[in-house]
Parts: C-alpha cells; sequence; structure tokens
C-alpha cells in the first residue's frame, strides 16, 4: 500500500491500532461536529491562483519565537504517543528534529521530559502545561523544561475539566499497565487522575506563570477576539489558536475560522499559530495566507507514529512538505 | 451497553419498545420536517468559547415562576407514559422530584392527577390542559390540579385538531385495552377520541381559564413575536416555545429559531421557556443563552422510562445535568 | 396497504405501471434538477404558524374564472392517462367532477374531447392546447371544445420542441398500438409526431388564439416577470406558473420560486395559479399564501388513476383536500 | 446501450477502459474538489426561460479569432489519446474536422503533430503548447505547428509543476511501452520526463514566444480578473478559462464561476472561452450566456475517443449539439 497523503495514514491507524487507542485518538466531544468541522472549514476556503509567477525558487523555511523552522509545520501536543508506537515520544522528538521542526511535548507523555530530551538533542522543542491544584507540580514540571533545554512553554487554557468524549466512556478509556504518565512527580498509573487540574485558573495565572520562568509563554486554546487581546494584554509571546481537535467543547468554531478573527485582534503584536483539521499541504498554505506563522499538527502525527514510528511521522511531515511547496507554486 | 448519551436512550428505546409505541412516540407530522429541524437548528448555534475563567463552583440551580428547580430542566408535557414504563406517570413524577425539578403533567395521562400527586408528594408540577368542547370536563380538571398542589397550568394552543402523523395512522394507533386517558370525567376508551377537543378557541378563552383558577397560566405552542405579544396581553406568565415536537404543523419553525424571536418580543415581561431538540447539555446552554429561562424536553423523557421507568428517567436527567454543567465550564 | 399520502401513490404507480409508461410520467428533462427542485423549493418555504384563532369553520372553496370549485386544486393538463388506467381521460374526467373541481384536459389525451365530456357531463374543464404547424388542426381542436362546453383554454408556451428525457429515449417511449392519441384530426398512430407543433409561435398568435373562440384563455409556462408582463399586455386571463413538470428546460426555477415574482409582476390583472411539486395540502397552502388562486397536480393525478381509476384519483384530491384544510387550521 | 448523454460516455469508457488509464484520464488534484466542483458550479446557475419567441430557426455557427466552426464547442488539449483509443490524436483530430470545429492538440500527444494534420487536412486546429527548460524544444514545435497550418497557439500557464493526482501516484502511472510522447526532439519513453518544464517561466515570456511566430497567442489556465488583465496587457489574443480540469491546484474556483470575472476583467478586448465540467448542451449556453465566446471539452472527447474512435467523439459532440439547440429553443 502507497502512503500518498495523510489519509492513507489515518486508513492505516484504523486498521492497525487497538480500538481504545485509535478511538482515544480520534474522539471528538459530544457529537464530533467539531472535530469534523475543523477538516470541513479548510475545505470551504477557496484559492484564487495566479499564474506565470517564476516558482523555480521557494524558500519555505520561517521562524516561531525566533528559532528557524525548515516549514511552517510542527508536532502538536498530544498525549500517550506510546499507544501509538513503542517507544512514544522518543519516535517522535527524533522524528522532529530530523525534519527540523518544531515539537510541542505534552505534560501527558508516557516519557519523560529527560527521555524526550536524550533522545534527541538539539531539537527544538516547547513544553506543554495544564495549570494543576497542585501548583508545585506545575512549577516543578516548568522548571524541568527549562532546564532541558525546552524553548518554548504552552500554556493550554481550554481544559478546566475534560470534554465528554463518548466513545473514550464506553470503552473505559484508561492507559494499559505497562504505560505511565511519566512526567507528574507521583506518576499516576493508569491515565488521567480525574480532578489533577485546577478549574479556577484566570488570566492572573499568566503573571504567576511568568514568574517561574523565562521562556516564552503561547497559550493555546484561544478561538475569540476578546481571549486573543486578554492574551496579548497578560504577555504571552504567542497565541495557538486550538479548539483541542474538537476534543472539548463541542459545537464551537472550527479553527481555520477562528484564526482569522484572532489574526485581526492581535494586528501582529504575537505570534499566532493553528492546529486543528491540517490534512494537506494546501491547509497550511491557506493558514498561512489567513495569517498564521505557523502550523501544528495533531492526529496526522499519531497517524505517522503508528505507521513506523519515527519513520512514518517523517513520512507524513515530508508528504506535508511537498504538497506545501506544490500547492505554493501552483497558487503563485 | 454503556448509556453515555441520550442518543443511546433513543437506541435502546427503538430496539424495546413495541413498534406502535414507538411509532407514537416517534411519530412527526407530514414528512417529520420540523421534528428534524427542531435538532438540526441546535446544531446550526455555535458557541464562542471564553478561556480562563474560574470554573471550578457553578450554580445551575434556577427558578420558574418561583420554585426552585436544581437545573433548568424540566419533563414536557407527554401523553400515554404507560406505553413506555408499566407505573406510567407515576414514575415520571418520582424521578421529576428525586432530581428536583418541574414535571408537567399531560391531559392524556394513563394515571389520574391524584395517582401522579400521590406517587411522588411534594414534587413541583404543572398540569397541561387543552380546552374540550366540554366545558365543563376542563373546568373540573383545572380545580383538581388546583386543589392537589399542581402549581401551573399549561395551555396548550397548537392543537386545535390533531396533525397527520403518518405512521399512527397505518398503524392504526389506538391505546391498547388495559389503559385509559384516566383523567377525563369519563375516561376514553382507546385513545383519543376524535372531536373532544374544541377547535373554536380563541386568546379571549385565556380570560375564561383567569376566571376558574388562581394558578398561573402558561401558553405552549408559541411560535412568532405577534403570538408572543398577545400572549403577553392576555396577561399569561409564561410562554413555552414549542411546535409540540414537530406533531402538528409541519414546515414551521424549529424551536430554538423561533425562541429568538419571542424572547425579542416578550421583552422580559413573562417568562419564556423552549420544548423540542434537546439531546444534550450544550443544546440546554445554548437555548438560556438565547433567553429561555428552563427548557422541558419530552422524548428524551419518555426514552428513560422506557430504558428502566424512573430510575432511567433520572439517568436522562443527571446525563443532561453533567453535560449542562460541563458545556457551561467548556464556554466558560 | 393504507393510502395515506401521496407518496403512497406514487410508490404504488412506481410498482404495478410498467416501466416504459413510469417511466415517461416520471420523466424530468436531462438531469431530472428542475424537476426534483419543484418539490425542494416547497420544503424550503416555511410557515409562521399563529395560535388561538377559532379555526372550527373554515370555507375552502374558490372561484377561478368564476366557475365555483371545492377546493383550490385542479388537475393538470397531462397525456396519455391509458397508460394508467384503461378508461383514461374518461375516469379523470368522472373523478374530477365528482370532486367538484377542474380538469384541464390535454391535447394528447387517448381520448377524445367528446368521450371526456360524454363521461362527465357537467364537469367543469378546460382544454390545453399547442399550436400546430397545421393551424387548422388547433382551430379546429379550439371549436370542438367551445362546443362541447370547455370553459377556459390553455395555450401550452413551454413546448416549441419536446424537452430531452433520457429514459423516453432509452426506453424508445411510444404508445402502445391499442392507444391513440385521438384528438387531432387523424389520429397519430404510436406516440407524438415530431414535429407536429409550430416552433414559431410568438405572442401574437394569441391574438390569433382569441380570434376563434371567446372562451378565457389561459397562458401556461410561464416563469418569469417579464413574460408574465407580456403575457397580460396579449390579454389573457389566466397564467399557469409551470416548467412542465421539469420535463422542458432542466435547471430552470422551482415552479413556487417563479410564482412569487409573477405574482408580483401580475399585481392582480389576472388570476395566477400554479402546478408543479404539490405533494401535500401544506404545499397548496403555501401556494396560495405566495398568491395563486389555485394549483394544478400533474403526477399524482396520474398516479391515483394508476391506482384504482376514478376511485384512486378521488382518493388522492380527497387526501389533498383534508390535509389542505388541517394545514390551514393549524397554520391558524 | 444506448448513448444518449454524455454520462453513459463516462460510464463506458469507466468500464472498458484499462483501470490506470481511466484513472489518469479521470485524475483530479489532491481531494478533487476542484475537479468536482466544475460540475457542481454548473448546476447551481438557473436559466430565466422566455416563452413564445420564434426558435424555427436557429444559427448555432460562432468564429474564434476569425475561423468559423459549427457550434461553440472544440476540443480541449488532452494528453495521451492512445490511451483511449489505438488511432489516438489522429482520430480526434478526423471527429474534429467531421464536425467542423476547433481540435487544440496537445504537446503531450501520442501522434506527432505531422501525423494529426496529415489525418484530417484542412481541419482547424490549434496547438497547445508548455515552455521547456530547453527552450529550443519549444521553439522547434511552434516553428512545426505554424508550418504545419495550425492557426493558434495555446500557452499552458497553470503548470509549472505537475498537480498531484492521487491515484496516477498509486497506480505508478507511466505510458504503456508502445506509446510516446512523440512531438519532443527526443520523443520521451514512459510518460512525462519529471523536469522537462520550466517553473520559470513569468508573464515576458509571452513576448518571447511572441517573437517566434505570428500565430495568435491564446493563453489557457486564467482564474482571476488581476491575471486576465495581464494577459491582455501582453498582447494575447485569447484566453481559456481553464483548471486544467481540476488535475493541478486543489480548492480554487470552478471555472464556470472564474468566466464571470474573467470576462468582466476584459471588457471584450480579447475573446474568451472557457472549460471545465460541460456535460450537457445547456453548459454551452450557461457559458456562452456569461460571456464565453465558446467551450471546450476535455473529459467527454476522451470517453468519446474510448467509445468508438473518431466515431465516437463525432457522437458526443452532435449530442451536445443538439442538446445545445434544443435548449437555445427552450430558454427562449
Amino acid at each position: 500500500m502507497a502512503m500518498v497523503c495523510l489519509s492513507d495514514f489515518e486508513d492505516y491507524a484504523k486498521k492497525y491500532l487497538p480500538k481504545i487507542a485509535w478511538d482515544y485518538f480520534a474522539a471528538g466531544a459530544d457529537d464530533c461536529t467539531t472535530r469534523d468541522e475543523n477538516i470541513l472549514a479548510f475545505k470551504r476556503i477557496r484559492f484564487r491562483p495566479r499564474m506565470l509567477r517564476d516558482v523555480s525558487v521557494m524558500d519555505i523555511r520561517t521562524k516561531i519565537l525566533g528559532s528557524e523552522i525548515s516549514f511552517p509545520v510542527g508536532i502538536a501536543p498530544t498525549g500517550f504517543h506510546q499507544l501509538a508506537w513503542p517507544d512514544g515520544e522518543k519516535s517522535t522528538a527524533r522524528a522532529a528534529r530530523a525534519m527540523n521542526t518544531c515539537y510541542i511535548a505534552s505534560t501527558y507523555s508516557t516519557c519523560t521530559l529527560e527521555e524526550i530530551s536524550a533522545a534527541a538533542p538539539g531539537g527544538l522543542r516547547w513544553f506543554q502545561l495544564y495549570i494543576h491544584r497542585n501548583r508545585a507540580a506545575s512549577q516543578q514540571l516548568v522548571r524541568r523544561a527549562e532546564a532541558l533545554g525546552f524553548r518554548g512553554l504552552v500554556l493550554t487554557a481550554d481544559l478546566p475539566y475534560t470534554g465528554k468524549r463518548r466513545d473514550d466512556v464506553r470503552n473505559g478509556f484508561r492507559l494499559p499497565p505497562h504505560m505511565k504518565v511519566k512526567n507528574l512527580e507521583q506518576a499516576f498509573e493508569y491515565g488521567l487522575p480525574p480532578n489533577s487540574l485546577d478549574p479556577s485558573v484566570t488570566w492572573n495565572d499568566i503573571y504567576w506563570l511568568r514568574s517561574l520562568t523565562r521562556l516564552p509563554i503561547i497559550i493555546k486554546g484561544i478561538l475569540t477576539r476578546e481571549d486573543a487581546e486578554l492574551a496579548v494584554r497578560h504577555g504571552v509571546q504567542g497565541i495557538i489558536v486550538s479548539n483541542h481537535g474538537g476534543r472539548q467543547l463541542d459545537e464551537g468554531p472550527a479553527t481555520i475560522d477562528a484564526l482569522v478573527e484572532v489574526v485581526e485582534a492581535v494586528r501582529g503584536r504575537v505570534e499566532v499559530y493553528v492546529d486543528g483539521g491540517i490534512r494537506k499541504g494546501s491547509d497550511v498554505l491557506k493558514a498561512l495566507a489567513l495569517g498564521a506563522k505557523c502550523v501544528f499538527i495533531g492526529r496526522p502525527a499519531l497517524w505517522g507514529l503508528a505507521y513506523k514510528g519515527e519513520e512514518g511521522l517523517q513520512d507524513v511531515l515530508r508528504i506535508l512538505q511537498d504538497e506545501f511547496r506544490l500547492s505554493m507554486a501552483l497558487a503563485g
């Protein structure tokens, strides 16, 4: 079977992953409307292709918060990579470094930050965190990430509670016994402790986070101009427009639609990124044309891992890169 | 089988109810366009979720006409609960009381008002009535309801004649011999007598109803700003925006769409509620955001009854409550 | 099998008619887009139902060109009724008279005008005609119709050539040997002679037609305000908004959409009717609410004939009548 | 099987062509959205049919760049006709001449220009070219075409690189060994050499092309008003609005939609044509009504070839001609 486009990897993963793992990765909240809208909204956007421009040489490199990446596609934070591939996040880190792009490691990794760092020294990585009820746990994670050379902190803002993903409830989803959420001080056994995150977090906690670290803070989960304005005022360095892959509140906006109003509100004061629904190189081009500095892929990265570990993830990134370059050329 | 969301109860009911009962509950008028539109219209409404608000404590209680309920979801009046569960409306009354919410008992109950009251003393209940050609029958019902402690009278305005529900015609729907519409003086055997309701009822009959009782009058079936204005002027205390679950005139508006214009016309002078198409907690949130004080569920309550009687109905209500609270948190 | 709504008759006809006859009646031009749009356009129109009006007595009679009919639904001109039922147009005439409504007999009837008249003396009938290359043939038909007591002449304007109905071409459609287009002087054997109609007909030919008869002239096939204005100026007494059931030019407007602009252009100067896509009593109500004086049904009448001849057609009309009355009541 | 409309030929070709050839002809870029949009966009355009006009005589001839054709449908440039029929482009040339219309021969023909010319002397033909990295190759082609009596040069502007057609990648598409791209000096074996075309071509290269030939230059692949203006300013004689059958950049505009803005920008200064999505005679009428001077068909011509070579292609053209004439008559 030739792996020609990202949906080939999706088909593979659906076929070969254990059902409980596939369901977990695929899950959207409630009716999965927003998960699917992320993709449909991209399709509604149409190019106006221009002809006879010299497209013999194209530079697709970009910089995010000052670090150069080979093309504007990074790896979004997703949990539990060992569900997709035995080496888990270590493979992800290696693939991202090999392709010279940015990998946002999740708090809910099945490898420690130290293992991730050791697997791919020198790679560009950001660390994604939640604010826990136990603030010391969060603080300790920030310090570790900074010490290990992570170059950005991504605060996820859209998960005061976990969204209702019906299949996970039906499956009674939990991690298999041999996997752990290793990054937290006392490694949780069997998946997410239900009440570890702090639902009382507010914008003021950005200041608290700021006080812990010199790393740039990127806020993830912004979907409205009002929150974009608040994010800028509270001093973040970047915004990831995201709806958590449609896994939190169902029937909110598609991210590519929300991107437009966020970019407009931000007026260039901080960098804006987007995740959700990227399935083709032309989606990347659309996001950039609408003001994103870079996009991040979630599920497609997991499909790549499921296919062949770091090699499979590189395949996914390479396909996106080729498609992105081709669509730039064809759009003029 | 895990009961995770309301459509699980729907699937169960479809599978285990006698076809004639399922068809009766599921029926919409003509092509069932409006029945289905009630649901589709909810899906077209999108949230603008806000982040980083303190959602650690949320109060979801509300008051309808002065009575507190634990969350803004009541039980809409539907007929013939014994078709769904042997104890019929007695189970409904118990479940509503257990969940501390309001139950609107239908004229076409298969238990008497007295049985319903005795089943769950102290529960918050309203009584739904039609105006019969035999006014004495209606008057007697109002008096009984008032005496039994019902705290509101819901006048259904959209059924001068019964809508054309094709499956009921095909099935020759009638109640099984052992069930009766017990509330009327001379209990009808076998379902609805075709010409018992008075199609000449007009707005002036609100005054007549007013003269019979000190209970608040809620009018059910309003879909336009014009009728909302008339309802207010005729002195009702509440309006239920409803299209009878799409069982009366097909191809009218979805209730959530009609709610917007009714709320605008009413300008806060009376309370406005809505029924039709509520299938998730986020639907409740949408209705409240658009101005409803509370919503009522019809078919989902019947599915709950069909599943496990009062326990099943409590499950349905509890799921809606949890989903409602979660969607409030996630929407900020 | 209970015949509850018009689509039950459609199902029956599809099942029991010879395929070649079913295909002929069902055919639309090209991709059948307009044929289907006629129905879809009705569904897009929504009611604003009003409540608490006295609907105990409703008068659904109306007058068209001065003749009273029992409700505003007549029989549109369609050809070859013997394909649906042995007695053909004689049955149609009897059913229309029994239901006290208007039947527009087609030039392409399989019974003569004389047979039709004799079958149901005293029934309200109009005669539909084309203008033939052989004007004497048209003139002779007009005279016969007038002499037989037909009370209107319906000139079909949308068939200078026959539309391309793919299934008819595939089937090599022609009438069976024992049926004939009996109304023309020399009865054609086997269906339509390809070049009998005159494609050079223009508005001025209305004057020619006017000179032949004192009957009111109704023009059928108008879809634009421009042509509606021309029709009025050329002195017709009525306009049937029609696209020939979607059998002529595909991808023109649905008739109910075209009705709106025609009614606006006509400003009450002549009566306006509509055919195409009427499947429920509520469609009739919509057409009347948008300005039609009466509607005509084409295929549903044929389904009724196919079911049980005149009795089946009466069933169809009676269902439409009941549904129309009910939807009037429910819409207030 | 009767061949009644173009989709009959499509069905035939899908059934009888080798899968690799069918896939190649059918392929669209990426998700095939634009390929399918070309057709859907035609369907969204509605006629406003006018009645009672004299349509007994209709002249459907037209002139393109001064040459008369029998009706406004030509053959768009498509490659590899031997994949559809053994005689390849020779059959195409014969059919076009027999129907007295224009055939645009592709650079990627499997017959030489000389063979094509010899097959149908005197036929109206244009030659389609790309600009190769090896400019001498392009120049030599232009000279040959001019010498052979081709009457126009069609420069394809939308293929700096080949679009991503997933099925071709999966199939490892290449020409069978016995076919060659014969027109290029050193005939390529096995399909397209990946880097033969020059992606650095810009508008100034029109001047270079102008310097090589006195033939009119038609630019193919324009989709925006901006590029239309540039094309006119750079002195082309004609514009073909085209998205390469949806085979290049996916999710750009449908050609019939783009036609509107191109025609508006051009303001009659040069002739405008369109290809993509023509499947019925009424599509031709729509394109002309929106300002095209003529349309070109791509895939339908290949289906005709696949059916019966030049005879099959004539069938396709004849059907389009008949449908076009009929739709003109019915639209008034």
